[in-house]
């Protein structure tokens, strides 16, 4: 078993900006959240809007409240909107179904988190958040 | 740099109604706010509905808060419904996606503000905002 | 009867806002409402802190929710604590039950809206909405 | 003026949570706001309870939304408590008014942002954010 520690969740978030960075993305803000839904780490890069980080938050809290990640959220938005309208008022917390929030898991499976990106397209925050979660040899689920 | 001032924000109200009255539109509801979010400069002309200046102030919010003017808010909404519907409950305030939220700019691009107004149609909200941004000598960024 | 018109709201603002210049306080948020409770007029100082402008709505909107001035409530606050508690549950709006939120009426009595200022003390927010009032020839009511 | 950015709010994290650990401090949670009241940047020490992070953001909300360092807002509960129960219901954001809140200026007294902190005593919280405001040459203010 492995812990969730900090210093993951730090290195998620500076491997994710960088990889923004190098690859010219719009400014990114980055959360990532421990398996309870609580913030662990955050950055808000330079230049990013107003509620853009609520956004990123609300991405990785979705995926946790449902045990998916938000990619899969997505889908289930076109396919059951009014299942994914219902949801708003039940997680007690933001959940935005668009690319860009991943599950975090250890090697056997174990949930310990997921981090949220927003900033540039849903398919590049989702390549940030991805490219984070690998730097610290952990497994992403970004949903399918 | 621009420091964006009360004097400003006042002109714009002022320049908006002033475009309103000329063209015939419905009465308007004016709400200029700065880069924080905050209400710095508003006017309700007579005759406005109970909550009219509520939806001009969440066109400005919602610009603000995703960095983009209302109009390109209004185009997701189309293209991405699920995303903009979850948005109302990420951004902590108000959200209204549909034209005449402008996002207001100096001449280094720098974000100063926004304006939002609500009365008449949404395409004439938006020219009565264009008036007033002109008015100031500031860049209007209405969104595409 | 008087009804009353935008033009009244604009030049409580403008009126205060002088007050407080003249008199050397702290950066002003001054709002008028309808007796609707419906924003008319607002402005914010420039220097005036995040949340300055919901404190002056929330003087205004309290007063009006009771129909007395907010110097009342801020009686009421200390002598039936739990019964101005249990408003803030019930207003369906912002109610802040310190001096600075004064009703306004016409000379027949009739209630025509409230302005609510939040920035120096109290009871100097509450000298500039009576300045304000005093402009416009209506009469004001602070509570007592 | 300065421009306060990411890399000034990432080292208040650090230097603030270095001084709990060296401090033998009760895990600490760190969130850093800029002027807008925008979360920039945060983290929560392992251990730390499930909605520590938030108060450590309302502690740094409230003094942004105030203009005045949590200190201040603690006294002023105390002293007019009925004022301060008023504000949950107005800044539209979460308000913490114990010490620990602390405002963040440049040597002109423009203000840049705040930080909040949570997980120790009030005082011990409040010395972690003068470390990390510190170790950045920008000036505290942790109101009286």
């Amino acid at each position: 078993m492995t812990d969730f520690l900090l210093t993951h969740a730090q290195t998620i978030v500076a491997e994710a900006l960088a990889h923004g960075r190098k690859s010219g993305f719009q400014p990114l803000a980055v959360a990532v959240l421990d398996a309870r839904g609580a913030l662990k780490a955050f950055a808000a890069e330079d230049g990013t809007s107003l509620k853009r980080g609520e956004i990123a938050r609300g991405k990785a809290f979705g995926a946790l409240a449902m045990g998916l990640g938000s990619r899969a959220l997505h889908r289930m938005a076109g396919e059951r909107p009014h299942f994914v309208e219902a949801l708003h008022g039940v997680v007690e917390g933001p959940l935005v179904p668009v690319p860009g929030g991943v599950l975090i898991r250890d090697a056997s499976g174990r949930l310990l988190g997921a981090v949220g990106i927003s900033g540039d397209t849903s398919d590049n925050d989702e390549a940030a958040a991805l490219a984070g979660i690998a730097a610290v040899k952990l497994t992403a689920d970004p949903g399918q």
